[in-house]
């Protein structure tokens, strides 16, 4: 049976660095523990996780902005072209039971409140800091200190 | 290696009739021919095409309007929630590189346009009749007569 | 008060011959008649009806692809940047309280197609043929002779 | 010659308290300023910016998530119904030449990161605090302490 499907979130780019190394490590996990992961499916963390989970034999979904299969990271076993630009990060979190944020730029942290305002359990590794306005009781994110706690943390949440 | 994306489109309802064998039909004949099927997600013609796609063997992604996964068709491998609503017609074409559409009705008119328009080639199979205004060069969609003829003419638009 | 929206679809290139002719005409009698027009906001039909609809001191909302409001039409009043690419046409029609084809490629064929789902009279000037399915029983879209005939026919189905 | 298009976001609820306040405030302000406010057109503090922009004789722009205008706040001069769901967002921000936030709630949040995104000046009265990853660049929100101060700082940010 299929394990459950997790959105790995981050920015588009650098190509380098710890963050790229946790996001490589963040899809490998996911993998090894049968989740699919779905991205944006562009470069940086996107790029990273999705080559993780592809080298431990996961799965993964990519949903690009475009129309144009082309502009897809490789490591993507499906590819939808959602043709909608900068909305397919709806897509991307919406199709996901969990979400981890790896670091993060501001299409990220628009992932991130999207992901929570329709419940789904959002883990944040060295990513964005948020809080709510006074009197709003909005769930709070999940932190997570390493890939590993991120993982167990994501796949907690949906048991 | 993989095959191509090929999407179904037509209406969400009726379940029965020739139209929905034809469907069912299509599906399985793309499956044996190694090809993914993409469809909306839903029910009617979705539905027939996904399960005559899986019961060959074959591989169903399914974009669905939705953020609700439970909406989708039980017989798909992968469920994208577009969250975009009718939108999700541009992304459901736009994934594949080609398209059979089996029946119809106006939100299948609006795919056979919107396939078109990005240049993928569109089969018609017991489906809408168009004809584009005086002085228009646009290219016109391959007509089928059966099941069989739709899935070769789209499968050898692509080769 | 103000008077219904009506969109005006078309092709966006290219700038001359009848159908632009036409177009302005569509636009001028609608804001004579107390209409706004609505557009996807760019070149070809869509500029023509918007600088009709002005010059005869008319209200005109642009719809664009984008997230640049620059890529507009210079002739609107509201420019409203989707972001959404292509699913701007839905916006477009759904915005409106009947639609006005005139010329028009395959993304107008789209548009046509997504009105009448939403149940909006569509009138065809000059404009593309379609016919369902058998079986179906989509309601067909209006066909005019002239701007004059089409404006009629378009505020007739409001009344 | 009209003005800036300023976007006012802001939770959908609940109707009532000092937020509320400070959203009519803004909308009032900016109508005297010379500015349209554009909005979700839904209620809360989309509706009370909206009618506090009207109240001053101002201009309003609604762009709704479904296709049916009856949904829309009734103080608003344009309803666009953009048929893309939470994706509509985007477009509220994207159509804007700067942003107001008045408190907010998870969509608000992600307003805030995609009119950040496309480089859109961004002012926060009473709402989310936000802090991006180590090493990343994002230019900051500019933070307000009254509804005065809030529309200063947005329109100021303009010129």
């Amino acid at each position: 049976m299929r394990g459950p499907v997790v959105a790995v979130i981050g920015q588009g780019s650098p190509e380098g660095g710890p963050v790229m190394d946790d996001a490589r490590a963040v899809g490998g996990l996911l993998a090894e523990r049968g989740a699919t992961v779905i991205t944006g499916g562009l470069g940086g963390v996107m790029n990273a996780a999705s080559e993780g989970a592809r080298r431990s034999g996961g799965r993964v979904i990519a949903v690009i902005p475009g129309t144009d299969r082309s502009e897809a990271t490789e490591h993507a076993d499906v590819v939808v072209c959602s043709g909608v630009g900068e909305a397919r990060n709806l897509a991307v979190v919406a199709s996901a039971a969990a979400v981890i944020a790896v670091g993060g730029a501001w299409g990220t942290l628009s992932e991130i409140a999207l992901a929570s305002r329709l419940g789904r359990p959002v883990v944040l590794l060295r990513s964005w800091t948020v809080a709510s306005p006074a009197g709003e009781t909005a769930p709070a994110p999940i932190l997570a200190g390493s890939p590993e706690d991120a993982v167990e943390r994501a796949l907690g949440a949906l048991s």
